[in-house]
Order: structure tokens, then sequence, then C-alpha cells
């Protein structure tokens, strides 16, 4: 049925896309280039990894540019809907022989005002140990490193996992493609994802990075933010009658109350 | 490898993405929404129609407004190369049974100047009496309807055909699903395709209509352009002989010689 919103929309690139080719002098061939690479890019399937790569951030951005609380950053392509519960304390659905260094990861969330929420729906995915995800790549089971858990009476969580990889995008599409012509590398740094409902508050969609990652400045989805980026602390295996070493990391999340949209004026009245 | 324009337009793209994010209060979910279904779109490989049928035109309006000529329009997901060179005077590649009217379409070719240019070479292709184009629709002879010819000595060219039908564009898929976000019929008037290479000069995507078409003034590719529009004569055959009566429709044509770029200072000076 008729969108208003769509057709305002519609109308509003129309003009953009005019301007974009009048600023960049882009010609009826450079057009016609443009869409044999976007129905490429189509039919490979890589849009949606084209665009939450290299769109989405800046859209965030926008988006949340003047609104409290964690800052979001990409959803990404991966995310799958109803993954497994988990205990909180629990961990991750794993392999028995999974790759990697165990992480204890742990975080605190409150509201704005710096009241704990307890009961927060979390969602939790993340590339294993060499960079790849569940439903996505070969051979790796069903959810694993994905699963839903739920804060504590005092908005805590604790959820045993494992260090991710660098993550690379498909490269051998037209995405890479893409790739050659900015001249830019396929990594993000190692993270984890994380999309937070609260009881009676807008979601958040935000990822963990970690210090000393080479690929923090220079992301190829451009999804990392400062206040984002937390240590991974090495503990002593032995210590607690383990057999390997272990990695610890924490963040602490605010979310926003109520279900406020974010285009209101209210929020924009600063 | 490297392709400055390409980044200069990725990068240009994304301020514009912002604008518009802001301008429509886009948020999240919207965002969503829109990769999916633009994913939905790539897959069903209709990203050269919907971008030929909703984006073609204003790209062209913009590249061609200041350039002298008779007016480009699109040249759409249905161009094939390469198809029979046919004589001139000739007929297009057709079925012994093709439905339809008999139509001759002549036309004239000059430079902006006035001279003739003989030997430019025309492609011509169109929909049959159906709306149906070959190489698209089932059953239909490859090449049928399509074809190459060069004009005469005096700039001059008279090519047998079929009057096209309405041509529907694809509704049944995501193209679909936004004609009925923006409340749009599907139609575009009946039309030939023609494409220009003088030997000296631009190339000219363009195309004809007919007056007292219904889809003249709502065409969803909004692509008419009162320069191109023609009339239908209808002549009698039987003071010819034939057994049925049969059409003329003429044009002339004014293409720019030079293969100077649509955008050049010189062009824009004015």
């Amino acid at each position: 049925m008729k969108n208003q919103k769509v057709i305002d929309v519609y109308q509003g690139l129309v003009v953009k896309f005019k301007e974009l080719i009048r600023e960049h002098e882009i010609d009826h061939d450079d057009y016609q280039e443009l869409v044999n690479w976007m129905d490429r890019l189509g039919r490979a399937g890589e849009i949606p990894l084209f665009m939450d790569v290299f769109f989405e951030t800046h859209a965030l951005q926008e988006m949340y540019k003047n609104v409290k609380g964690t800052e979001p950053t990409i959803l990404g392509p991966y995310f799958i809907e109803n993954t497994p519960i988990v205990e909180n304390p629990g961990e991750l659905p794993q392999r028995e022989d999974e790759p990697g260094d165990v992480l204890n990861f742990s975080g605190s969330v409150k509201d704005t005002d710096g009241n704990p929420l307890a009961n927060t729906k979390i969602d939790m995915w993340q590339a294993d140990a060499n960079g790849e995800y569940s439903y996505f790549a070969e051979g790796i089971p069903d959810n694993n490193l994905r699963g839903v858990f739920y804060t504590d009476e005092n908005g805590n969580f604790e959820i045993k996992t494992v260090v991710p990889g660098n993550y690379s995008i498909p490269s051998d599409g037209p995405s890479g493609q893409f790739l050659k012509w900015i001249d830019h590398h396929a990594f993000r740094p190692a993270h984890l994802h994380l999309l937070f409902q609260p009881e009676n508050g807008d979601k958040l969609v935000t990822q963990i990075y970690f210090e000393g990652d080479q690929y923090l400045d220079n992301d190829v989805a451009q999804g990392v933010r400062g206040s984002l980026v937390t240590k991974l602390d090495k503990k002593s295996g032995a210590e607690k009658g383990l057999e390997t070493d272990y990695y610890t990391a924490h963040l602490d999340f605010e979310l926003r109350l109520q279900d406020k949209p974010v285009f209101s004026k209210e929020v924009y009245s600063v």
C-alpha cells in the first residue's frame, strides 16, 4: 500500500543523486558501469554486507549524534534472531574444542541516570577465533557463539566465551572489487556484538573492541567508537586450577529509557 | 586498482546519505528494512530494472541539461549489443506472423549545424505489439525486433517494423513492491529505442513516443520528452496493393559532433 515516507525519501534521493552527478561529473557510461556493478553486488547477495560495512556506521552517527547513553554501532549482516537462551552467569553455545582463548566478558547495564536495569534482554554474537560466524561459514554448528541472556537484579551479566579473531569481509566478489577501488584492506578489529533490549526503553545495538588491536584505527567498516574499546586482561589459569590462562573484559552500558524515537523534537531541541 | 573517482563519489554519497537520514528522520529500523528490500531487489536481478526506471531519466536530465541536439532518454535494461546488421531501407528481424500493425519508421540525422550525417550507426530495439522484448520474454526468437543499420549518404533511414505495444515493468517482485509504495501503475508508453553512433561525434541514446498514448503524461520511468513524441500516420494498404493498412512515423535527429565530454567547462560555461 501507499507509503508516503518511501515517496518522500525517493524524491529526496533523486535530488541528491542529481547533485552527485553534477558534482562528480558522472556521465552515462559511468552510470551504466555503476548499475552493472550494483547488479553483480545484488546477485551475489552482498547488498547487506556492502551496506552494513560502507554505510551503516554513517547512518548511525547521524541518527544518534545528539543522543545520550552508550554509543550504538553497526548491527552488521550476521545477526540471527531467536538464538538459544543461556544462563547469566553462563556461557555462549560453543564447540567442545572451541579454538581460541577463553574470555569472561562482564558488564553492568544502567539507565542514563545511573539506575541498574534488571532483566534487560541481551543478544550476543561474535566471530570465532578464526574470524568466522556460525550460519555464514561452513563447518560451524548453528548458534555457535550466539546466545540470549538477561541481566540479573543488579543489572549485571557475565558470560564465558572465547576471544574473537579479526574478521575479514568477503573480498572475492563485488564488495572486494569496491575495496580495491577505494584502496582499503578487508579487515575489522576483533569485536563482540551486543543488542540490548531493556524492559522499558530503546534498544541499543553496539559492539565491544579491545585495546591494542591493529585494526582499531582503520576498521574497514568504520564501526569503532573510543567509548566501546575495553581491555583484555590476561589471568593466570593455574591460580584457578585451569589448564590454560584466560582473559577477562568488562564494560559498563547506559541505555535510554522509554522507547523515545531517535528523531523527536525533544531530543533535537538542544 | 585504486579509483579516485569511486572514492570521491562514495564520500560524496555518504554525506548525502546522512543528510537524507536527518531530513526524513530515517531510524535504524527503517535502515534495516531498506537494506532487506534492496537485498531482495538485488537477488531478484531487478537492480538494472529499478535503476533504469526510477533513476536513469533524472541522471540524464542532469547530465545533458545544457547540451544541444536531440534529447537523450533512458537506455533501459533491455539493450543488447551486436544485433544483426540490416539494410537501409530495410526491416528489423521479425517473425513471419509478427503480431501488430506494420510501421515504417523513418528519420534524418544531422549535426547540430544542420549538416547531414551519413554512415551513422543506429541500434534500434523495441517491444513487440504485446509489450515484450526478445531475450527477456519467453517464446520470442533472439534478436526479434532488434537490429543495426547505417544512415545513407544523405543521413536518412527508413526501417520497417511493427507498432510497439505499451510496456509494463515486471510488477510481481521488489520493484512491484516499490510501485505499490509510491502508488504508481507499472506502464510505459509505447516506444522505439534508438542508439546513434556518428562517425565523429558523441553517441545519442534516445526513444521515440507516439501522440495520443495514454501513458505519455504518466510514464512510470518518466522517460518521455516532448521533442521525442511523433505521430503515427495511418496509411491505406489497398492503395499500395497490401492486404492491411499500415502506419508511418518520422523524426529528425540532431547529433553533437566530436566526442565532447558532457561535463566540460565549455559546455557549462553558458
